[in-house]
């Protein structure tokens, strides 16, 4: 199965890429000796916490950088690009650090997020506010993720004709992430509707042009490829609304072993999703009052309530149309893919397998 | 007097800053208006942020610049000096915007800070839990000011040789600071007492190497002065503790409406300072209990207790030796200085300036 070859590949580099996060780790935490309160453990908690995920994004940056011709066998220029692809990791740290402190999160991948974890400890060594300390040093070691983040890639990018172009296309779009964590808390907040362009927006930034094209235009640049880096970001925003609307079909009818998320997570948090603002414009008048109960989050859905999302959506057509939208960006994803100038065959395999991921996964 | 020649210099160099931060945020509204949420009114609010400070830390990398022989007068030159000064104001505006929420501080130059001016709008719209609203967003800011830093950086260090070193030069730093002040979190969370080391490394992290080494090297290699790297590194940790002391001074024992922050504002947050630190190591037990209650925050402290301070600092000899810290520290600066190698005279003048100010300033 196509699929196979991009989980296989994600598994392959995760081989390389947690052995450099470690390395990292231990080398900044002697470099770092210095500072105050030991630095040895908030960064062995950095790498450890980075080793809790997939490594999709670091394992783009690898693919990026071979579908432009890079060799990631062996030698100097592998182990800069492992650094590449530990900072994408970092950064990715980074974000969930802070976001788990905003959406209030106490657990992740089955383990005490970054901050509740602190909150604990301060709880235990008798600390009186505990949680906010705990979120205090959230706060903190998201900050540390970002700035080893920007570490790693001085490392790795040091006397790379294309570093500022690297550094330049990191940092842009990040900002573009921050602005549209800003739009989600906001929404979060809100009790009114978003329109749907704006959720496709925040789709694109923090979603697409974030965890998709940004590392595979990053690795394209850093093989040198810079006529990759257009098709590959155009590629990454497809890959992404894809993957955002198996996210959000998860986070609403998923397995909850499967997915390691409760059921209906997505309603829990009155989660501001593409299926909610279709469904909301095409019910009749009659559901709106239990529709907007279900979406506003907080209201305990049952199986019988997720039948009944789930028979509505097929019979008012959003199912139809998020699936035309979703075969569209397909097409337009393999379509890309067939003109890729000069991809490494077994690359172009993986790249295929890849758009069959984010489609179909189910986890 | 001497002092002045460095307060006009940074009142100068502010004239260069403040139009360039300006600048910034117009052009990267534009690059980002494709997030969702709108950039623009995001950006405006950084810029904002930063430009009710002194910009010091921007100055100092101008400063840097032109002892290592940089023009700052015109030209494309000073445009990128100008950004690369901008990027040390948005790292500290970052900085400033999680710490205000780590603080619970609810106003910096006599303004609401990030984090509470949203929560205040949160509020004004009806949101439920506006603080928490407010500090998430206050977070996204401060994420948001990081990233335009390094974007900064990436355009004024575009194709400069000495880029990548800069690069990590400034990362690095951060991450010290990141780790000092998770220390600075723990401390305030437990009653203990610190050892004086542990204090001092805080100071030399979160101050000295921050505020001002990194400022001066930064500018000195994109002078493309290597030379001046150590040295003004060296001095930078000297004006920095010269720096904090004199802080700590000043929020003892300064005056409100200088300052800006209330009476004793360093006892009321139960800040750990040196002279906290000597005191308790000084005085007699049955001093302890009363300055104990003091120093543990949430006491109120009236103007008999300063005097008391005061006057136990005096007889303990406490004062002394940290006077006499003070003046090592300023005697090594200023020897750091003569042996500066072919630095412009009027830099010079400025540089002998700064040990003044951070020494005898009282504000």
């Amino acid at each position: 199965m196509s699929m196979d070859a991009a989980t296989s590949y994600f598994a392959a580099r995760r081989g390389k890429i947690a052995p450099a996060l470690e390395a990292l780790a231990a080398r900044r935490a002697s470099e770092l000796s210095a500072a105050p309160g030991g630095a040895a453990e908030s960064l062995s908690r950095v790498a450890e916490f980075c080793l809790g995920g997939k490594m999709i994004r670091g394992s783009l940056a690898f693919l990026g950088a071979e579908a432009g011709g890079a060799d990631s066998g062996g030698g100097a220029q592998a182990e800069d690009l492992a650094a590449l692809a530990a900072a994408m990791e970092l950064f990715q740290a980074g974000l969930l650090a802070h976001d788990d402190i905003m959406d209030r999160d106490e657990t992740r991948r089955g383990a005490p997020t970054v901050h509740a974890r602190y909150a604990e400890e301060a709880s235990g060594a008798g600390a009186p506010d505990a949680l906010h300390v705990g979120e205090a040093l959230g706060i903190c070691l998201g900050d540390l993720c970002y700035f080893e983040a920007f570490a790693a890639l001085a490392g790795a990018l040091e006397g790379h004709p294309l570093g500022g172009r690297i550094l330049a296309l990191c940092s842009g779009v990040l900002s573009e992430v921050a602005l549209a964590q800003m739009a989600d808390v906001r929404w979060g907040a809100m009790k009114a509707d978003v329109p749907e362009a704006e959720i496709l927006a925040l789709y694109r930034c923090k979603t697409a042009r974030y965890s998709f094209s940004l590392p595979l235009a990053a690795g394209a640049l850093y093989a040198g490829a810079e006529a990759l880096v257009a098709p590959v970001t155009e590629l990454g925003e497809r890959l992404g609304i894809l993957f955002q609307i198996r996210d959000d079909e998860l986070g609403l009818f998923g397995e909850t072993s499967a997915t390691g998320k409760g059921l209906a997570s997505d309603l829990r948090e009155g989660k501001k999703t593409l299926f909610r603002a279709r469904l909301l414009a095409a019910a009749p008048t009659e559901e709106l009052p239990r529709l907007r109960e279900l979406f506003a989050g907080g209201a305990d859905a049952g199986p019988d309530d997720l039948r009944h999302l789930r028979r509505l959506a097929g019979e008012l057509g959003v199912d139809d149309s998020i699936a035309a939208m979703t075969a569209r960006a397909e097409e337009e994803a393999r379509a890309i893919l067939r003109a890729l100038p000069r991809v490494p065959r077994a690359t172009a395999e993986v790249l295929e397998g890849l758009v069959d991921y984010v489609t179909r996964r189910d986890r």
